[in-house]
């Protein structure tokens, strides 16, 4: 069986590498020329609007997945004629949309945050004076790791980002002074089997995800967290794995945002969990039966941004995997990943202090 | 940087999975078209012995390795000569021959089962007499999987093997009634560090090894072991992994062969230790720092011969993880195998007992 994913990037090569021990052959569909997925798959270098691209990777496809929801949904309507598209195209479309995001959230009653859409110019300062300092400003489509948002804590920056956002369509949101960020990952099958990995405690650094640990253990939460994410699940049809973040603030789960895909906030479960978040998106689309989220031991996953630090020091740390994904660095680019696992979350924390400024040092 | 390695099977495949996290680049050369490997390495056709394809596969190279021993050692003198090859040609040469193991053995007085070298027919009967059924003849090079060696119980099956056999060099071995057969693997890098794996106990069935569990804890026998492959270690200057089959026999372990590569009783060290037997072998050969062998629960491995258990059905055991090699299904060939990984002793029984008929009734 043959598997094609939308994009060639560290998702789709972690899908990859999940996909080939279970003896499938994978394609994926780029625009850029040696993608990270490259060394694992079969990449068709062409534009996601291309038709002779697109029907050149479609070709003998059992089933399309994608690794990023900032895929052309008019490629997604030509592809679904040679093969079913999962997660739903209807998933890709929220999560493209920040606003239909929050307006989807809050018609399954999942809590947000304070929002408002931007109309106009004069409409912007009237919402910025109504939600009040401090404040989110977003674009509504193509954000990612920070990029396309401005916080707001006076007049002089809601007029910079003004400018600078202008020609985008924009929310605004209440500034959340969260506890901590939160995601739960999850999965659901074709047949409609659930499964739910602990909650992740995730810790950004302007706007990009450095370190996220798991489980974060709060049965409470996990079962809200869990609720919410099987109202998604129904609603959508949804088929696939999916990840929302939270913030967690004074007690309540607010929905930031929801990822149709496998997250960076996830790639602990590779080696800290029963089977990896890749594998059971993968057994998901393809109706296989679902594997066992169960963690093992504590885990943490510290990204590598903007450069790679030395890979024979990493790696002379006890306790550690190191995931490299071939890119070439740049300022805020993230370039690979490690991954602690340990017995006790004493021995964890231990590890996380002496390695997080061996790496950090390194990034940008 | 560029790793090559000569063979393109399972091993060559799964070294590959777990050099492309490390952000290497795996070569192989390989003279059957699309070989296991294809899909996570570059992959060169053609013969160990044709010039062409040897340079082909050399160029640019920082290190050489095989996933097997049966390669000529006229092509590793050629390799030789632009890149490193580990592990040294000299224990290609030993494992090569089974005479010239046993010697090597004996020279570094680790036991072994009482044997003569067949020198003529004549000579054959002679041993045949001289040592007494039950016995066991073997071809001297080119053996695996039980093929090219006969178990002797009567002057009939004597005559058989010798008619079958004739042709080859051979040598005659009592046949040990051993309790357990275990397995011993190691590695050792380039600056001379050493890990070893718990022992591995391996059943086996017409010659194939069907189920290893791990960890075999006995630490008297650990240690025994040990001090043996670090003699094997020392002698040969060895790099990489090295693999040692002993029988357990009336409390001593007797050396069977020796593997100078990854091997197949390890395979449970993916997801059962802390780094996997591949990764070390990687590390070893570029003198990375070598990673934890610590077990992580109870393992089993249980290989998938001559067909291949529906999917669905295999994965749908917890605790499973399954790892096909996309061979085309053939009598007695290793087309897969799966890992059990559990908290406790008595989970993986149970789980062995369950899973065990479900592969093998598909199993020839």
């Amino acid at each position: 069986m043959t598997i094609g994913i939308l994009g060639a990037g560290q998702l789709g090569r972690m899908l990859s590498m999940s996909a080939i021990p279970l003896g499938l052959q994978v394609r994926c569909i780029d625009p850029t020329p040696r993608p990270p997925a490259a060394s694992v798959a079969e990449i068709i270098t062409g534009n996601y609007e291309d038709p002779a691209s697109l029907e050149m990777f479609a070709r003998g496809l059992d089933v399309v997945t994608y690794e990023f929801e900032n895929i052309p949904l008019s490629a997604v309507r030509i592809l679904e004629k040679t093969a079913p598209v999962y997660p739903p195209p209807q998933a890709l479309e929220i999560g493209q949309d920040r606003l239909k995001e929050k307006l989807f959230f809050q018609n399954l009653s999942i809590p947000v945050p304070k929002y408002r859409a931007v109309e106009s110019e004069d409409n912007y300062y009237t919402v910025v004076d109504e939600l009040g300092y401090p404040l989110v400003v977003k674009t509504r489509r193509y954000g990612y790791d920070g990029k396309g948002q401005f916080i707001l804590r006076n007049e002089s920056e809601a007029r910079k980002a003004w400018n600078a956002l202008r020609t985008e369509q924009l929310i605004l949101e209440e500034f959340v002074s969260f506890d901590r960020e939160l995601s739960l990952i999850g999965a659901r099958s074709r047949s409609g089997k659930t499964v739910f990995y602990p909650l992740i405690a995730n810790t950004h650094k302007n706007g990009i995800l450095r370190l996220s640990r798991a489980p974060y253990r709060d049965k409470e939460l996990q079962t809200r967290a869990e609720g919410y994410m099987k109202k998604i699940f129904d609603e959508l049809h949804y088929v696939g794995v999916l990840t929302i973040e939270f913030f967690h603030y004074r007690g309540a789960i607010l929905a930031n945002e929801i990822a149709p895909r496998v997250h960076n906030s996830g790639h602990w479960t590779i080696e800290g969990a029963a089977t990896s978040q890749f594998e059971n998106h993968i057994r998901a689309v393809l109706d296989y039966p679902l594997g066992s989220t169960a963690p093992r031991g504590f885990a943490a996953m510290i990204n590598l941004i903007g450069t790679v630090p030395d890979t024979a020091r990493i790696i002379s740390y006890p306790d550690v995997h190191l995931h490299l994904y071939e890119k070439s660095p740049r300022k805020n680019r993230k370039l690979g990943h490690v991954t602690i696992i340990c017995d006790t979350l004493a021995a964890l924390d231990e590890n996380i202090t002496l390695l997080r400024p061996v790496i950090e040092s390194g990034n940008e």
